[in-house]
């Protein structure tokens, strides 16, 4: 970690900074140079509160050096993780695609939409039991139901199954689910992401709206801090200042966070209820940008089908996304 | 609601959207133009879903024109809101200053700047118990610990006591508290929303740092929604593309608010943690534009003072706030 | 366009509102609800001035329903547009690849460059001759000079040219340029816009920093206005709150300006002197998205080639990203 | 300036590096730990080009620790820096009020509200006569005219009038014009603020949308190194995500100003013709947080008036405003 001090900043102040310092257990290096002085700050710095230390009157800027995440951090782990969900791998060569509706609605809903998928390619069934909804008026899933329906359709297809947590106390109810979703908006809902780190389940951790990548594998990092290195992240799109797109997908994310961290990392081109015929472009530029997995919402209900046309994909138009992504997988990788 | 349907959609697809939207229950007024048709929503527009509408091929945009937010807005509830907290009154011509330490340390910390912010003309006590971190390798704060303290200092200067919750499991241990605070993190977290509506503490709920006006508002609704109407707003900095301070202070906010909503808003300049020189001409600031109250960060620790100066105002400096800030309402309201 | 009033609005406001509107030759549709009143202006509201409208005490919000722009909007010229840059065409099925040095720096260098990237597939040249940098203490370019030695190149090469103009006064000396490059900083620099408006040449409109797409549009428009259709759109990345990338390619604008628009729309994957080892993956999710062309730094000095890479790709490494780029576009659209 | 190297980088191109960088003239400083090696480059470090530095592979990141402005740096020039406007003091503990309204229309309007406005305590007459618009559709002001009109007013009223300029070639026409405005999209275009450097004349530059302190210093920058030292900086919004303001209007940039620079502050709250009824409170809490001065759209013309407010004050609402400032900053400084 290097502090910059303040140019005229008596000796004595800085002494006693590097005393306090010191008694931390870190080593200080001090470089003094016509127009500022520089500490340098040697050994474990995680013990440093970086906020308390840009706060001092005396101080002009801190830089860490060396990333505060550690069990996500691609230096300590050069290797690629690969996550087990339910028998289907992500990760280190493995793609895979997500999908299922939004919401889970009727048990006939789920089970016709998880065989189309299933037979278009995809190894993993979504669909939302907990909804997290901006408005408490607006409809919040069928909760443990839901949960229930998305287990029917497993034993029926045999696909492993995903859905979003949003309150540590329903955990119970995610015993049979594969791989617990943690929604953008809990991404530093930090006691929910503590209680997740002690479970053994794989986590799908989606990146905040207005978050930044060292952020998003912070959380993650509070997830394996407690034991649980079973971890996807999941590129989401992020906020801009953008009006015809609901949010930007941020694809750049995908090979950075590639540098970053071992863990593998999926996109969301449907990002939250998005708009259907920008999913193909985005799914396809994902692949071949480096993603390991998609994950998409397909739909079968009538009720959308009615205006021809909705937010989801159809199912017909799921299979066709899922074969040119086999084609741009095969062209960035032969 | 106003919908603007896409130039070229067939007249049938228009029929059945409109049977559709009809069959909720709300009447459509449809008016045709030249280059775009455009559907009135007339009636009770809370049952439809926007994103689902303007997810539909054919709709190429849709406008809400009524608030989703009922209980906190101002249109249905014109008089201020007045919350009283432990006997303290925040809003419709109440000012309120809440100060207190960033974090609660020691009984001895605690007492002591409880004690010298009372002297100085602060109302509410505030200190971090729970405390939330980017990194799970910081320091959590001293937890139920900390709530204890609080409430010693509270015995020892009788002032009610502010602080903040992270997680619905911890609630018991805030029987003694008298207002509970959401952080910025969890504005977002809906179940811990819900169930704080079902409690009769007043709330200080903190704006999420990239959210929008109506975002915070929702969230408010979230808790009113289940009958707990003594919400207290608190702007505390949004995430700009700034460096030079930690988050940018949205002033223009205040009057906004006040404008949409009935509850009283109050302004944190000290924001998680900032630049102390910063916090006098941002306190002042928010007096001049309307604010119902400040919270602010205040020490007396000697780690602190080591370099002369830190992120938190000491108690002299808290005085001279305090002090001034008196000056200027008087200056705007006489 | 759409204007709603607001609630408890005396009815003879809202008559002097209208007669004034109508006055301008616009006709108002007024609808009246239960909590607001809805004025729906019909005509060519182009003449309304959504500023002052929406800055009246009595007006709620404004909606304007059909897009300001109208010489690049699709819905009136639903045709591709395909740009000709001296013999090289741009959109409507033709992908073209820009490449060349950030700056150009010698004879050397620029035809060293021209000839190894046009052995690669690119079919135009571009080079820095006039550079916008932050500090006025930065290198500015060779200017004119800079303009003479691609001309050279293009001589020696038989590429067309492409370089960024600053300054209207500059004019004169671009009249061997084949496509004038406007830079993101000055996007919303009118007064250029115009003047461009005013020449003959395909002009390359590179998206502004923090702009929207309808401003970058607008921009456009700015210059078709002019009588000069030749317009080429430029993603070159966003600014976001990221810190690890510099600026954050908005790779779902392409399908979204496709949308909008006829024009072509290309893609700058180096983003302004960016991050080389990056470049390969975004070229390839640009080609996939959908874009109309790329836009590549490419370099062969010794003092890049110093350190074993650099922000800009090596003739090899084009090469190879060129290659890669043409199986995606076949596994795309086969 | 500190440049992180990665880890594992052979030691062969860390000394190429050293010795790339000496040859510049720049001392480097190296010094190595476990994890990381770290160069400090100590001398006139403006000479080295930080995107390349940090675009070379084998480097992980770089900081500046001396800011790159040097005319308009505190650290170099601790005094306040006053402005003088044709006699009117900006700066320095000199408060100014420049008031006058959106657009120049007539010679009775801009007679009328420079009276008006002087009355009530206005110093500076500001008024639009080229008028930046997102739309080449859109009223572009009276150009030439409007600036003959202003002239007519400051003979009337002996006001010193301020308007913007757009392009370098109008300068001519600005001969009478006593300090000229560079706006918010021209704050990055560098051929104008280098030919405004070889004038004399003071420079009001207001912030761009989106762009931070440290750049907008260097915009200012641009003039000063030219030898134009007069220039005043003017906060007036910047983007953000709220939708219920048009711009998020950053007060806080106004104590963080004073500590970087010497140059005068000031603040339109009016921002590009906002919202009337937000001006009060914030002009109030510009006065409240330090501003040097105030920048106020003032109207008197019937077309406002009809609907009974618009987005300008009135000259009562003005004088209202005038007053209360002088209250706050009496009780600030008292």
């Amino acid at each position: 970690m290097i502090a910059v001090v303040k140019m005229g900043t008596p000796k004595k102040q800085i002494d006693n900074l590097i005393s306090w310092i010191s008694s931390q257990g870190v080593m200080v290096h001090l470089s003094e140079g016509e127009y500022q002085t520089v500490l340098g700050l040697i050994g474990d710095t995680s013990k440093i509160d970086v906020d308390l230390l840009e706060g001092l009157e005396i101080i002009d800027s801190v830089k860490r050096i060396s990333e505060p995440f550690k069990s996500a951090n691609r230096k300590f782990h050069p290797d690629d993780t690969v996550v087990d969900v339910g028998g289907v791998k992500i990760g280190g060569g493995n793609f895979a695609l997500i999908a299922g509706p939004c919401s889970v609605e009727t048990e006939a809903q789920i089970i016709e939409v998880s065989r189309r998928v299933k037979e278009a390619g995809a190894s993993l069934l979504r669909g939302g039991a907990f909804k997290p909804r901006t408005s408490p008026y607006d409809f919040q899933g069928l909760k443990a139901e839901g949960i229930e329906l998305l287990s029917e359709a497993k034993r029926e297809t045999g696909m492993p199954i995903v859905t979003e947590i949003m309150d540590v106390n329903h955990l119970p109810l995610f015993e049979n689910v594969d791989m617990i979703q943690v929604g953008a908006r809990n991404m530093q809902n930090f006691e929910l992401l503590k209680e997740l780190g002690r479970t053994k389940k794989p986590i799908l951790l989606k990146r905040g709206l207005a978050n930044t990548l060292k952020e998003f594998l912070m959380s993650a990092e509070y997830i394996m801090a407690g034991g649980n290195e079973q971890v996807v992240l999941c590129e989401r799109g992020i906020r801009t200042f953008e009006t015809y797109t609901r949010n930007t997908l941020d694809l750049s994310a995908v090979p950075m966070l590639h540098e970053l961290t071992h863990l593998p990392v999926v996109v969301d081109p449907s990002h939250a209820c998005g708009i259907a015929r920008m999913v193909k472009p985005l799914a396809l530029a994902a692949a071949a940008v480096g993603a390991d997995g998609l994950m998409i919402e397909v739909h079968n209900d009538p009720m959308h089908a009615l205006c021809d046309g909705a937010q989801s994909l159809t199912p017909e138009q799921f299979a066709d996304v899922s074969a040119r992504v086999k084609g741009v997988l095969a062209a960035v990788h032969q």
